[in-house]
């Protein structure tokens, strides 16, 4: 971390800031330049709080010099983290080299409904069932999912067709009802309910952390670490777009986000096209560039009646529509040598 | 709710259309202009989800008419609610023609400092203190609070100087905690962490809800009614700035939020215009234009120590600093006939 | 475009309102629900302002049912535009079905410099050169490019490799200029220079209309519609990312403004991944990402030697990086059916 | 400036990157920590591009110690600027100490619309008269203002009522027409029209120079410092609102950007309620919020009949609302010791 002195700072000044920053472990090294003083502080300043340091009366400004995450930096780990996820019919990997596509309705409505789009989606291609059972809803009269029930019908889809089941988590208190889920999802909206995160760090699960509508990357990666640093290092990221003053697609998608997180990270990154635009003509370009770019998979909206569903019928696939999305993707993902 | 019919559409398709509308029991009402067709829903449409109808093939676009939030809406309940905070010292009311200065650490660090700033605020003419107990931290390595002894040391405080008690609640497994605690905050983070409202609004306390980072005053008006819609009335808001591009402050405090809100509810709104800047110095000035614009009231950081402070210290006011904004405050609030 | 009435406005108001209506040459219809009253006005409504509606005292909302473009308009014009570049070495077309490489440096800096990279990027396979003679820089202090002499070296460089050239106008009183230019670029700072885009719309010069900073898909197409209304029909749109929160690259590229484009609208689109991300590592993958997603073409800065740009350096490509992006890229084109 | 170097760099590559830094006349200085180096850049590096150093194979990061911008910066320069505008009936004076009301129409219509405004706003205490006769309009087919004839009528309403008149810039060929224009307005569209800037630079009249919709704070100071560069001192900023997510106001009003400008530059600062929220009712709760934090003054759009206005209805006030405004603002003025 480096640390601008304002100008006219006494060195009597400096002396107590560095001996207060010695204190916590970390070495000042003064470097005083002809028109600017800079203090470079050495060891680990990942536990140094920024802010904290600004509300020193000599301190102009502050950089970081190395990023405040350590578990899920590829400096520290360069390997390409692989989740697998066991299945009956065929492990599912998720990480470089491999590409997953998981696909499903918004929310679980009913057994008829979850089987049919299963066994769908299954036949297009797809290698994981998605499946809303509790609904993050902006309403508090909107449907709020099945629950439980809505994990046992999943599950039941999951027995008859093979397909491991994604889903997400809203409240801590649910952990013991995701037991049998293969892949238990943290939403946009809980990215830093950092209570849930730490709860799902001591589990060994693997998790599909969504980023947040505001949040940068950096945010991003220090959710991540908290999961990490409980434990759990079976982390797969999730862009969905972002919130931006353009209201013409539900989100805006930050496609660089792909390769910054492959740059910044060793775990797996996939896309979901269908919450980042929230229109369903746009999921099969939005799908080709998240191959194109590199991302590691995608979880796309199907439903086999959109028109009925009970949320997010507007950005909702029909089966034929998915499977023609499939389709073109297979060509694409042989372009780029994944499978 | 108004749809926009997509040209092309037969009648066949409006007729499906509008039967699927009447059998959610609204009625539809159709409109043919010359070049467009529109379709009028009349009943209570807060239950009808605009994406739904997104996804119909003839619909080009919805329009609802009426606002999504009812029981927070100033249509419907037309008074200002005042919150009434039971206080041994005189209670505290929070709402139009009040003002209420919350005021205090960012986090409970020790018996010591809480009870120092909690008489220092005092003096200075702060009626509530604030502290956090338990706080959400972007880094796992960072300082996350002290937890339920937190808790019992603002309790402490609060016994000793008969000021009632402001702190925030991040995992819903702690409300029992809460007991004691006289108004519960949600912060930005969990705006939307719908399992947390709902419980709050199973119970009786008051509770401060903050407006998140990336989220609309309708959202977080949806927000307050999911407290509201389980029976919980005791509710304010606060403004504590947006993200947006730009950097210089820690976020972009939306301050036409105050008089908006005013307008759209009948619920009291303050200003946190610590967190909104996150620079001390310009907590005065923003303090200041909330006065003006017609807020009911402050919440303020302030430490004794900011340089020792265990977060956020670039934000936090000397007591002398905060006794002075408090000063120039009274003057304003003459002015505005406020008390 | 349809109104909503306020509650509680009378038949006198409401007639008042319509007969203003009628004489701006539109019909009103008015419609009269059980709690809402909507007027639709019925007509060419493009030149009515929504927010001078709103000024009305009986109205509540204003929602434009038609698009306010209409040269620009898929739905009146359905048919793709393709921009044709004049070339003695082949024309080059721009539009669905053709892919288009534009390439060059930042800033034309030196005879030597741009006739080099002229060549190098027309050997990788790049078919238009790009160069900035004027710069729009955000500091008075910084290099703002030759002027007239970047353009006279433009036109060398086109002389010897055959290549069409495109680059930036920043003055209107420079257009007489520009009379030897293929392709007229307007940067994004210019979006809404009317001024200047009135003066393109005169001449009939291809025009490279980039978005701006902060600017929606629809206020892009209305400044199109400036151009295209004065009689000029030769627009390439180019989206070069939008300003978020997001700060680890210098914009957010709004991938899904491309399909969001060919739907409203028959102009080509080509993406610039150079300004959208400003990282030249991530160029390639982005250029991957805009064919994948069905743009028609790219506009990516190259130099040989980004160490000594005089502006833009950190987002520059070697030509050997550009070549190997180029080689990557027609594979994709050829599974896009794209030449 | 400080670089970070990217770990694994050799000796010679740093001392290749410094003997170029020292080529710019800057000296540079190194310092070698345990896990990183640093370099420090001496001497006036406000002519060095981030951007451009980037681009070396050694450089991790970059920050600037020091504000890009100089003229404008209040550390060379810290006694606050006043504009001074002559008129007959008493010189305004607009910066620290004095508080200015500029009032009027968002555009000049005609001759009986401008003089009954101008009087109105006058008696009501406005101490300048805004009105447009080049108006920046999103659509090509809405009112694009009376132009040199609506200067025309400014003038005369100028001479009949004393009061000095501000009025937009559009395009640079119009700056002669502007000759007996008091004070010279550059809106938030060509915030970064930099020609335009150049050109004011040169000439001696006083300039408000609006806040770009997506610009941030120093990026709107470094186009105050163009016009300064070029010699010309007489400049009031606008802070006129900026784009975020928000839509329920038409920008959203960066009320903290007043005392930040009041901070880092010397030059005067006043608010556009009516722009920043497009809602006239809540033009007069941001007037007071602006008076509150410190600003320098206001411009406010006022029309005898915001019904029939021409553009901008929504936002624009009544002359008695307008009155009833300035009669609140009096006692916050005095309480600020304003004048």
């Amino acid at each position: 971390m480096i640390i601008v002195v304002k100008k006219g700072s006494t060195e009597n000044q400096i002396k107590s800031f560095c001996d207060y920053i010695e204190k916590t472990g970390l070495k000042a090294n003064i470097w005083v330049g002809v028109t600017t003083t800079v203090i470079g502080l050495i060891g680990d300043d990942s536990l140094i709080d920024e802010r904290l340091l600004l509300s020193f009366d000599i301190v102009e400004s502050v950089k970081r010099v190395t990023e405040p995450y350590k578990k899920v930096n590829r400096k520290y780990h360069p390997d390409d983290t692989i989740v697998t996820i066991p299945s009956k019919i065929g492990d599912v990997k998720i990480g470089e080299g491999y590409f997953v596509i998981m696909a499903g309705p918004c929310s679980v409505e009913s057994e008829e409904q979850i089987l049919t789009i299963a066994k769908e989606v299954k036949k297009a291609g797809a290698t994981m069932l998605r499946g809303g059972a509790y609904k993050p809803r902006t309403s508090p009269y909107a449907f709020q999912g099945l629950g439980t029930n809505g994990i046992d019908l999943l599950l039941k889809a999951k027995k008859e067709t093979g397909l491991p089941i994604v889903t997400e988590i809203m409240d801590v208190r649910c952990l013991d009802g995701f037991n049998e889920v293969d892949l238990i999802q943290v939403g946009a909206r809980n990215m830093q309910n950092f209570e849930l995160l730490k709860e799902l760090g001591k589990s060994k699960k693997p998790i599909l952390l969504k980023r947040g509508l505001a949040n940068t990357i950096e945010e991003w990666l220090m959710s991540a670490e908290y999961i990490l640093s409980k434990g759990n290092d079976n982390i797969i990221l999730c862009e969905r777009g972002i919130r931006t003053f353009e209201t013409f697609t539900r989100n805006t998608l930050d496609i660089s986000a792909i390769p910054a997180i492959k740059e910044l990270s060793h775990l797996p990154i996939i896309v979901d096209p269908s919450h980042a635009t929230g229109v369903a003509r746009f999921v099969k370009p939005i799908s080709m560039a998240a191959v194109a770019v590199g991302a590691d998979g995608l979880i796309i909206e199907v439903h086999n009646d959109p028109v009925k569903a009970l949320c997010d019928g507007a950005q909702s696939l029909k089966p034929e529509a998915f499977a023609a999305v499939v389709k073109d993707l297979k060509d694409m993902l042989k372009l780029k040598g994944k499978n």
